[in-house]
């Protein structure tokens, strides 16, 4: 019963962590029941399959399929806006306030990135070079949000399954371009910027080579990724993809990197699928804000900030403890987790 | 589909959220489906049902029952250890850093109350007389946590519901005692002493007159506490109840406070029971430090902190767009959540 836990500390987020790895044999009264399965929808009634092209919004950008010799190339990849935006373009917003009750319109762009024809093929079940065309049509897409400074920020999401917030089956990736940097991004930027002014270094390059160095959290490395469930998670499982190579935008990333993150993504979703029973999970970009917004703030951005992937399976509960305190109680060993993925 | 959302910011927490309410007209292929209901356990095997006392570490108080005339006088509430905690009392701990790896072992005290004898009576349907005394009991063992200062944070939870990460049916509520001040916490008390410094006036104060004055987002309102769902709800139907008096600790308030507070609460849980069909939830106190730590960081923390409870209804999910961002997309107005409320 006294067998202490232990507090572990994030160096990027700066958040704490109890890693209490006891409370996972904790006896209980509720099965560690899954979600009722969603029944699955006929894919006639599903506005992103193949066939039902005119059920979305007008198409932002397509990679085509191969052409199969019937003279119509089916899309492989497509983007298209989302129908229920959270936010939606206009004119550059103005902040009001009254008192604390501070405001502005939701402006910024929503969309949705549709990863196959295939209702029933995820991420995990996708061969890379399908991957790689997600890769690719995420870049295009950054890139071109990326030529609007009035977005200080584009987060790229994927959310598959119920309980990780996904709505639609179909596997896509959301696309949110915002009009101010937001909380959790500036508190990775201002941990890194306090480390560079004073070591001259990045402090996501130092906390991957750290964790290369250890080792004993890596589930795999190839020539350009490492993938490795950092030394605080907050969940059991969470596993970060960081780039080697030091850089800002996922958008600069070069072609032989993208091959590379497809083969890394494929391997790491793959593991998680088969060994944790296809759960539900979050995929989360973390990268730069836009230079000419965050440059009065951070003149050094290009090289405090560094892109990388975070995917987060849905196995545990946020509760009150979470919500009070922004710590978080993950009952497996991340030492563990990285052991039992990489076998 | 251009109706613009809302950008909002909570004063309190410094968080923007999208208060995006075309969004709940989503379609989708997901019911909105509840997670497959837990068997009941019979409480022969509950280690909190009456009778069942000797399957808990020794009791650490309680709150005895109205004497029935059998010469045993069952208790109403009663107080334990956790069996399975996330920190455990031990030595003052040290920090541990090896380049950017920051630990310590988890001290701390971890207590579970348990509300009442009653297996499947939950908060919402006790007697006020009896959520008053759960209420002394939080009170009681508040205070005796308090006089040890090397806990700079005392966080008091209740999560009902598996949804909301309860692991054990039986009503119970959860206190946590640690070693550091946590990250959520430290950022209300920044930005209240910030508030303080400009002004002269408590945030938590500032901001729940501000409340009051607005009046449409106001749930309910008594002599010594109002509940509403704030400005800047994260959560469709999260609801604050602030005390009207200032006050740092929940360990001050008066014996007519806690009367007071035990009918705000089961006026506001049994709404939310019965018009949300009876959701989890997760029930936070926040409130000040230690002030022996709290003081060499805010030296006015007595007048810029201000316990107050938050609830928290789980109709939604954390997804990927949250996790990158620390932004919350709530689909409900907080003013229509409080008008539905109210009537």
């Amino acid at each position: 019963m006294t067998s202490p836990s232990e507090l572990r500390k994030d160096a990027v987020s700066g958040r704490w962590v109890i890693i209490a790895s006891d409370r996972s044999k904790r006896p209980d009264d509720f099965r560690p029941a899954k979600t009722a399965e969603r029944p699955r929808v006929s894919s006639a009634f599903c506005p992103f399959c193949a066939g039902n092209e005119a059920k979305t919004p007008p198409q932002i950008f397509a990679l085509a399929g191969p052409d199969d010799g019937s003279g119509r190339a089916p899309w492989r990849v497509r983007v298209v806006p989302n129908k229920f935006p959270a936010v939606s373009r206009g004119d550059a917003p103005a902040r009001t306030k009254s008192g604390l009750f501070e405001s502005m319109p939701g402006i910024g762009v929503h969309e949705v990135v549709i990863e196959s024809p295939d209702h029933d093929r995820e991420m995990a079940d996708l061969p890379t070079d399908h991957i790689r065309d997600i890769l690719t049509t995420y870049q295009a897409r950054l890139q071109s949000l990326e030529t609007e400074p009035q977005y200080a920020y584009v987060q790229l999401f994927k959310n598959k399954g119920m309980d990780a917030g996904a709505s639609l089956s179909h596997p896509h990736t959301q696309i949110v371009a915002l009009p101010i940097i937001p909380k959790r991004v500036k508190e990775e930027i201002y941990n890194s910027d306090r480390f560079f002014r004073k070591t001259g270094e990045c402090l996501f390059c130092r906390a991957l080579a750290e964790e290369l160095g250890a080792g004993e959290r890596i589930v795999l490395k190839n020539e350009h990724f490492a993938a490795f469930e950092p030394f605080a998670s907050r969940f059991p499982f969470e596993t970060r993809i960081f780039p080697l190579r030091h850089a800002p935008h996922f958008s600069g990333a070069r072609p032989e990197e993208l091959a590379a993150l497809a083969e890394t993504l494929s391997a790491v979703l793959s593991k998680l699928k088969a060994l944790l029973g296809d759960p539900s999970y979050n995929l989360v970009l973390h990268q730069s804000p836009h230079p000419a917004r965050a440059r009065r703030h951070w003149p050094e951005i290009e090289r405090i900030a560094h892109w990388y992937l975070e995917i987060i399976p849905v196995l545990t509960h946020v509760a009150g403890f979470e919500w009070g305190t922004g710590f978080y109680i993950n009952p497996v060993v991340p030492e563990s987790a990285a052991k039992f993925l990489r076998e």
